[in-house]
């Protein structure tokens, strides 16, 4: 059942298997008779070119690696079905790399992925000061993280989304305004604090930021820890849904009524928003066009179709989604 | 900044590559002194043995293909991480191959997969009558779908999961009981509707069965059209979290009490039952452990380390967490 080998073509045509393999990638001289003998040899067997042969006579694989901090964070697999999509329809495969944000895992896979010739690789992970991704020996691609200029970007406004919900929360009465801000080596965590920042700044408010993992579990502990004592805030802007979700699930558990006592805005407009009660006021970023993006951006630069660098960094705007967190605006 | 070839280490030990194959592949005989000139080129020039020139001679790519219908179904991501982290550890690199349940984008990645020397195959998607995974030219395993005799599977109970839900819905005092079952290609979703079955006919009650996909806004529009007529039921037992999540979502805007006037009991254990409110009662699938053992079963078959045939079926129990959408047995 395996598919014929070229080999085979080449002992059935009586020649050898460096003509075949010249015939097949119509690379190189071969003579018309010769020709005729592999070409109807190809045609008996039944033979379709072996991509693990073309492969290394090309050093192309048509596989496409893709870097994943945390694939069960569901705003991941959102972004990747979008990214497999784009490949599959452009004929690419997606090697799954999901590294637990771990800096050795990362590093072992971008080795291995070397090996394997694989054309491109996409990054959603974060920084990693051991690895110099723009000096692969194939293209990258950074989704949802900015980095050096000089590599594609895919990403959204996420300072303007932090400017977004501070301002929401201003508008809708709230004054003590606490920021839970993701990871410090996430570059679109900071983004979004600076825009805390900024609009707390320019309204003469004191700052108030505390860090979190991504992660419910995580943010349940930390919401619990604030409202065991009097509650200070009475807004929190969540550096991610997943946070926003814990610090909810925290303030169930100390009847601390929201959004009356206590307004909640997520980011990333994850499913999930939708299931919890109240639902979440979130911070959309358009997930699945960010994928597609990237993954069409990567695929021209691995086909050398990218236009003159035009611009090498993308940004999607993001819109505040009012639901049952906070207040609406009068 | 591509690695070293095999054909510069022939060039710089004046033998031929065929030789250096011999040498790094350790298969055929090479003479002693002619196996000390390679090992210095290979040593010189920092040689690290081409993945893929290893894979066109051994037929074999150390890569394993992941077939699912939906990464963006939470059930999938965390099988999945299991199955990457275990492949991972045992030099694999995994491909993904999301299908959207469509069975044209699934034939046509199993045809990608034959031609690129994947060794082995996890299946996660449903019955696909056109592909005789049997006969493919690779190890194949079904996760989370019990197959053919012959084939490798992991699935856990769910029979029994059907059982177990129904039992404790007439427990705890609900007799009209609505199954509302997955698509019918899916063999799981049968198992799990003929548990239900089994138990509302031992205990001369009348079974109801409906049919959903597995998503949340199928099951949200499907609730409504119950609810908005007088309410029939007094328990629905949902063929898996995400329909369980809707019929919720619906329940609460037709303002019906859960669980005192309608008891739900979900299935498969996902985060999002404890960010449901009430928190989802559901049967617990041990999800991790099913996909690190699809993954260790997997390889083992691809390195013929696979124990004698002792038994190719394995399936896990399940067990039901009792949380706010079901009544406390008393």
């Amino acid at each position: 059942m395996f598919p014929t080998t070229i080999r085979e073509v080449a002992k059935r045509a009586n020649v050898s298997e460096a003509t075949v393999s010249r015939v097949i990638n119509k690379k190189g001289y071969v003579g018309k008779e010769t020709l005729k003998k592999v070409e109807a040899a190809i045609a008996e067997l039944n033979y379709t070119p072996n991509e693990v042969a073309r492969m290394l006579f090309k050093k192309k694989s048509n596989t496409i690696g893709l870097l994943i901090p945390d694939i069960t964070n569901p705003f991941f697999p959102e972004l990747a079905k979008a990214v497999e999509a784009v490949a599959q329809r452009l004929g690419y495969l997606l090697i799954l790399c999901n590294t637990e944000s771990n800096p050795e895992t990362e590093k072992k896979y971008v080795r291995e992925l070397t090996h394997k010739y694989v054309d491109g690789l996409i990054i959603m992970n974060q920084n990693n000061e051991d690895i110099t991704y723009d000096e692969l020996p194939f293209p990258t691609l950074f989704l949802d993280r900015v980095h050096d200029k000089r590599v594609l970007s895919v990403s959204s406004q996420n300072k303007e989304g932090g400017r977004i919900a501070t301002e929401y929360l201003l508008q809708t009465g709230s004054k003590r305004i606490l920021h839970i801000r993701g990871p410090h080596n996430v570059t679109t965590a900071t983004e979004r604090a600076e825009g805390y920042q900024e609009v707390m700044k320019k309204n003469n408010l004191a700052a108030h930021v505390m860090d979190c993992d991504y992660a419910t579990e995580a943010a349940y502990q930390l919401g619990k820890s604030l409202f065991k004592k009097a509650v200070e805030y009475d807004a929190i802007f969540a550096g991610n849904d997943l946070i926003a979700a814990g610090v909810l699930m925290a303030a169930k558990e100390y009847q601390i009524s929201v959004p009356d006592e206590l307004q909640i805005i997520g980011y990333d407009g994850i499913d999930l928003c939708k299931h919890t009660s109240p639902q979440l006021t979130t911070i959309q970023q358009p997930i699945y066009k960010m994928g597609e993006q990237a993954a069409i951006l990567l695929i021209a630069q691995i086909e050398n179709q990218l236009q003159e660098k035009e611009s090498s960094s993308h940004s999607f705007p993001v819109e505040l989604i009012q639901r049952g967190t906070t207040k609406p605006l009068r």
